[in-house]
């Protein structure tokens, strides 16, 4: 029986990867003296990886590593108005309103009539909580979980805490990376609901090989979340 | 009877402000052609305390602040170098071992033999959950809690959480904003250990003032901790 279902934010819950493919093109354009589009792009996505194990996730740690590029492809001669211009595209993003994933109110209100509902996710802490204080759903989520890194370790710690069998846990999420792979590998099940943009690296290195297609489920979209999770109810019931 | 004692971490179990100390005086060097020491620092505080809301606590948050305020106080001539030299500065910071406050150490492994310990910081989640990990110390606490603020809600939910009493809690910190006064508001017992060096946002407008003298206690160092918490726990007794 299922008890408890956690929800991975960005990009499952709400729009995020965009934002941030929004944030790359407007750093284009202010680079565009220096170095072309792809070579931008290339630079920025080196540096945030050497800066990841560093600055952690989150739009804090990602404008960090726009203003190091501009820097670095500029070969220093960027100037102040850039730089600035830069910390206007994070203070941009800091306050963009929460924009849902169609059907997802409706879903989650629908669910947290049954279930205990959570949100594990990975981010800047500060910025986590208050989107989901502006999506209008934090009464659904018994428990936010803002954690550093996802791994089977993290889940398990999790579980234990918040006293959840792995056979009661579901995990949806986009990410094979953080939200499937591991849920899987703990036992548990996962709901893999792909969004159209992924950031590389919660592609790389790690697909979904070796989880057997019965280990995990995948749906087009999170509509289709109350019909697979009453289905798994039943099986389980028989 | 006391069961889980709770640490602020920054100032109060390792060395921090004085690492904030440290960055602002080499920032004022780098600006040192565009203003004086007091108006680089006069800024950055402004400047840290409008994007607070923004960009929450820690050293990216810092980061980015230090960067506007050298565009601005530059009127947007400050060169890349002196950008890069300023992220050079943060990345620095984060690599600098944990230097743990005389005392701490054998404390925390003297009380963990009897209490229940968690830490309870603000901050940035990954560098405050490095710092546990750099400590040496982590295997002493039950739990690591970082919270984006410190009110008397946030410690009321924690509380809740972790299934605590608040006349089994006592909170030991360094900041009468954040680790004295929600904690004495909720009816559990604080213990203020000052730190030297005090940013002036947790001074401010939050003093001791109406919390009376019975409410918390206070220690010249952490030293003296465990000679209180066993008088505390006589004290229930009788």
């Amino acid at each position: 029986m299922i008890r408890t279902i956690a929800f991975d934010a960005d990009d499952t819950l709400w729009h995020s990867e965009i934002l941030y493919n929004e944030a790359q093109e407007r750093l284009v354009d202010l680079l565009t003296g220096f170095e072309s589009s792809g070579e931008v792009l290339a630079e920025l996505y080196q540096t945030e990886m050497s800066n990841l194990p560093l600055y952690g996730y989150g739009i804090n740690s990602f404008g960090l590593s726009m203003i190091e590029t501009a820097v670095r492809l500029s070969n220093g001669s960027v100037d102040g108005h850039t730089v600035q211009a830069i910390i206007e595209i994070i203070k941009g993003m800091k306050k963009e309103p929460v924009r849902l994933i169609d059907g997802v109110a409706e879903v989650i209100r629908n669910l947290a009539g049954d279930y205990r509902l959570m949100v594990i996710t990975k981010g800047d802490l500060l910025d986590q909580q208050a989107k989901v204080e502006r999506s209008g759903l934090a009464d659904c989520f018994s428990h936010i979980e803002v954690v550093s890194t996802k791994t089977v370790e993290v889940y398990r710690a999790l579980l234990t805490e918040h006293r959840i069998e792995c056979h009661e846990f579901v995990m949806v999420g986009n990410s094979p990376r953080s939200d499937i792979v591991p849920v899987v590998a703990l036992g548990a099940r996962a709901v893999h609901i792909p969004y159209p943009i992924v950031w590389p690296h919660e592609q790389a290195d790690v697909g979904l090989t070796g989880t057997s297609p019965a280990d995990y489920y995948c749906l087009e979209h999170i509509g289709l979340l109350p019909s697979l999770v009453a289905e798994l109810d039943k099986e389980r019931g028989n």
